[in-house]
């Protein structure tokens, strides 16, 4: 199935790339792998402002966290003309920005994994660090950096 | 010599590869290089909890870098079928889960160092981050992401 | 234009490469794409030490991203012979060491993400991902990683 008949299959709506922040570019190709920037959560269209363990629960960090999945979607989508055009979803390195004592990394950035899994399937299985940060630009609760890999599909 | 003689040697038992805690995939292969998620330290199979410069020494930081190298080299064994198609060790990320003062991360960091250049001699020579978090997964003190490549070695 | 001659230029003399403070490589190549090892602020041979939001302005933190792009370019000379032979720079991870207060990790890693793109132009355009970190190996305010491609430019 397309990957665009698989997002409309989950009502998920892919926004338009955002622009970055800062000097820097949303994404850039190195032979077959694409280094998608960090994306922080954003609500509403501003910053989702806020820190784990300190006003936020592990299930809004998860809903963060999903929301970056939508973003990044939106800029491979920008990056590669096509969806379909990826091979594998390759590594995630997820960042919590997280009080002292919280420890629930993982459960935020399954937000993250299993959309894109959802989305692409086995070839959206990646592998993963999520790890608690002491702050995230414009305070966002959470930032997630991407790399895939481009061409056909094993499956 | 075989990876696997060198071991013995150095009296490291390959443990088991430990399924991941979360909705990703323990590795993934692109092109030549091999992506390791970030594995966490245990002891006696549980998560190392602690932090370093409030309760955690450097040396005890440094064992647990070790430790978490040794599991990620368990999971080479389960990428690859064998760890002599290991070409070289290309990168580590070193997350240290530390106080606000504390500032030896790269001590803590040279345990998983030293072992992979034990193990694997000049190719387990790597390029490396080491840094300071708020928080890793479970409380635990140390995690380390790992990218290989595959391939023939120089030597 | 070569990269030499831009470096005049823009009056940046090139430092000798740094020396790993621990048991790791500064820079180690994989294919096409070469993994540069985190490094530090320096200042005067130095660690350069502080925190962002507790002592250090977002000008101090961006004076001393863009010095430890400087370094980085030693660095890549070193790594490389000659920095003509860099295709494009492709990623940064830029470390803020930040009170738990400061959200302005972006202008901070604008210091080294505009350098490299004054002295590489359109090349030197790179994904990135800068977050707040606890600490920084011996206290430095600010580390940085890089992966650069190797090869002809398209310009």
């Amino acid at each position: 199935m397309s990957i665009y008949a698989r997002l409309e299959e989950l009502a998920v709506a892919l926004p338009e790339a955002t622009p970055p922040a800062a000097a820097f570019a949303p994404f850039v190709r190195a032979g077959e792998l694409l280094f998608v920037s960090g994306h922080i959560a954003r609500r509403d269209g501003k910053p989702w402002v806020g820190q784990l363990g300190s006003g936020l629960t592990t299930e809004d960090g998860r809903q963060a966290a999903r929301s970056v999945a939508i973003d990044l979607l939106g800029t491979l989508h920008a990056a590669t003309g096509d969806l379909n055009a990826i091979r594998r979803i390759v590594k995630l390195l997820v960042l919590v920005n997280s009080s002292p004592t919280f420890t629930e990394q993982h459960l935020v950035a399954n937000g993250a994994s299993e959309l894109l899994q959802e989305v692409f399937g086995a070839p959206g299985a990646h592998a993963r660090s999520a790890f608690g940060v002491a702050q995230v630009p414009f305070g966002s609760c959470v930032e997630i950096e991407l790399i895939a890999e481009l061409g056909a599909r094993d499956d």
